[in-house]
């Protein structure tokens, strides 16, 4: 059975379509009887995973997969800075913020200590990434009195109630909310010249100015500053100034979404929004920020956070217990004593240019780009007309996956390669991705002209 | 400066009300400036924790405070069996549900076998209760198609924008819903011989009708089923059945908030629904279900779910991780060896029995109510007129707080005095408790004369 529901979902399982192992099947049929309808898996043969181990994800039988799309265990699975960390804590103290306790203002000290932006003035913690954008956008509304929301057309948010209003890549079976805009992600790849800077600028007003003429008043533009879903796209540096600027002359916030650049990954700084010379008044982060363990939050100013915290006390059972904390501690000290956004950026480099380098044998590679440990790397029907081959894309990402190397794919045409490797991999394995991807563009060109 | 949220908080610090000592107000200055103005901290003298175990909270000169207050750590701080679980797993895995992984399939075996209800067929896991009841609310409005609310009057259900906006005892200063409408609580001890069940009953009808009257489609009853925020109601049993069937006859679910009453703490089911006899739509649970690990979750019926499982795909990324499974399956396996929801009734009645005696002696004592390890102490001026002694309570539960027993209270007069001990407490900690409640009864008294 496909579903549309299948197809919004890029690199999905569909039940049916191949033939799974017995004891895949299995499993399979067991889950889908006590986990219901709405979970999702990925690939034409799904995984069972066991073990973690740097890069490597391990199944039952021992197989290894080079993982380089998960970005949560940034630091490599079950890195033993942060296990030991989390298991000092857990036997100590695990409790809540309604009480004092020093790990949770170490954490805030060394996190608001990475923005050099001073007007970034406070962190508040959540559990997932999904509530720090929910709480950002209640923050926001509060501070400006409005609802409107402006994203990209192909924008993640996050799965709460609010944010899935504003989550479009959710698919076209979860509906917007009638406050929010979407404005066309800035596609370098496709603008044919033009300045895509300045025409960024001019949606995002013409947003505003829709969202004003419907009598709704802008909250917050929020910005994934490297634009993940969209299909990674982080250049040109810059592009946010005119689009943040409008949203702040309309009296709304602008709120990095930083769930995915955050944390090192640009392998130029430890925020996206920093490569682009502007300052938010909400930093929302996730993913990797406990390496595994569920931790997340964000920065704001003091004069987004002033109104919310006198009208609505904010707590969160679980955010900012000791452990959680510890973790993310951890975190932060394992990127700085190895070095990690160097390396970020020097093996990046090292994945773009074999990849690059493919381009010269593989027509289908229409684009490669990226930064630090974002690679995207959009494949099409041909390279004159540009047209998304999201086929071609399942096709390789699911070879890749049989020949050890997991990742999968994004954009509105689903044809764009998302490595997001953890921040760790080296240069050898590297080496094994560009080789895979080689071989698995070759034998997916023969199987089709075969 | 004390502003209308603090005193929407029941037992919130206020600053400049009393003398701290000179560590604490540097640290609470040092809080203050890192998580800004949205934090809030409990008692007249806020406590700094370094270290829990069993029912104990330990500040950083070794003062050990009984903590018969905090429900998350249910089975005791830092229980070895949860710890070493976490610790074990925490080296091993901690993926995301994409991938196929037994844990999360048992710790669904398991969570499923705990209810006879067999309509209840699928668990769905998040990271907090606030996600839960988000994703449940999500749910039921696809089901339903509607988008109205119907909650107790001081009823709380969590802090995302969706939540919040049915979340009354987030106090005046934060909006309900337009499409959210509050039924008064049950409150036998004010219900002068009515049946309350039938008065329940037809309040949520007259929500219904009134939700209707303005166009708005009834998509959910969400109640807790112990009441705990509206002042801890345990009683009658079946009370709910009216009402249950009042929504669904109308086309809305229900959902029980299973994160207060859930996990055995009313020592006669695993879940405060089963005491009423109804059968939920939804069950979402929380606090307790990691005895500290961030995991949450619902169950939900088949019918509930089908129509949200074809069209919005759930993911949430830390949900569902293998630690957080081995967390709560530990959990669940420490409640039936320690056979804690036998021992929950056991010294539940011993803590009841020993605060109805005390009874004899405090006037202020208006009513002792509860089940397991939920006891309510209802404080009023004078038994006759029930009126709420709030300035009674809080002085009562500072007074405790200094004395080492760590309460707060609730309900809408905030003259409640709030008890839910871990399920672990014994019957020697009982009696600590009943004797700290009985010196502070007297000390609050004669400081009231003098």
């Amino acid at each position: 059975m496909t579903s549309t529901t299948d197809l919004n979902m890029v690199n999905a399982y569909i039940p049916g379509r191949a033939n799974v192992a017995p004891a895949t099947a299995a499993l399979i049929e067991r889950r889908d009887a006590l986990l219901g309808p709405a979970y999702r898996l990925m690939y034409e043969h799904p995984l069972h995973i066991v073990r973690g181990e740097g890069a490597w994800l391990i199944d039952p039988e021992g197989h290894r997969y080079l993982d380089i799309y998960n970005n949560v265990a940034s630091l490599g699975h079950c890195h033993p800075a942060v296990t030991e960390a989390i298991c000092r804590q857990v036997k100590t103290l695990a409790t809540n913020t309604r009480y004092l306790h020093d790990t949770i203002l170490e954490l805030a000290e060394r996190l608001l200590s990475t923005v050099p932006e001073t007007e970034l003035a406070h962190l508040m913690l959540t559990c997932t990434g999904s509530e720090a954008n929910d709480v950002a956008y209640r923050i926001a509304q509060v501070r400006t009195g409005g609802t409107g929301v402006i994203v990209t057309e192909t924008a993640y948010h996050g799965f709460t109630d609010a944010v899935s209003k504003f989550s479009p890549s959710l698919g076209v079976t979860v509906d917007l909310g009638a406050h929010v805009r979407l404005v066309p992600a800035p596609r370098l790849y496709h603008a044919d010249g033009a300045d895509i800077s300045e025409r960024f600028t001019r949606d995002v007003e013409a947003a505003i100015a829709d969202l004003k003429r419907h009598g709704i008043k802008p909250a917050a533009l929020i910005v994934d500053s490297v634009f993940t879903s969209d299909g990674i796209l982080p250049e040109p540096t810059g592009l946010l100034r005119g689009a943040v600027d409008a949203i702040k002359r309309a009296g709304g916030l602008f709120i990095a979404d930083e769930v995915q650049p955050g944390f090192g990954r640009t392998g130029e700084h430890m925020w996206g929004f920093q490569r682009h010379g502007v300052v938010p008044d909400i930093v929302t982060m996730g993913k990797p920020m406990g390496n595994g363990q569920p931790v997340a939050g964000l920065l704001a100013t003091a004069d987004a956070l002033a109104e919310f915290g006198k009208n609505s006390r904010y707590f969160n059972t679980f955010a900012g217990n000791a452990v959680s904390c510890a973790a993310a501690l951890a975190v932060l000290d394992t990127i700085e004593q190895e070095g990690l956004v160097q390396h970020a950026a020097t093996v990046g480099k090292i994945l773009r240019d074999g990849i690059s380098e493919l381009a010269n044998r593989h027509e289908a590679i229409g684009d490669v780009r990226g930064v630090g440990m974002f690679v995207g790397v959009e494949l099409v029907a041909d390279r004159a007309s540009r047209v998304p081959d999201r086929e071609l894309t399942t096709r390789v990402v699911n070879r890749m996956r049989d020949n050890g190397v997991l990742l999968s794919a994004c954009a509105m045409g689903h044809n764009v390669l998302k490595i997001r490797p953890p921040l760790v991999l080296t240069a050898e394995q590297a080496g094994i991705v560009i080789e895979t991807l080689d071989e698995a563009l070759s034998a997916v060109r023969s199987e089709k002209r075969g």
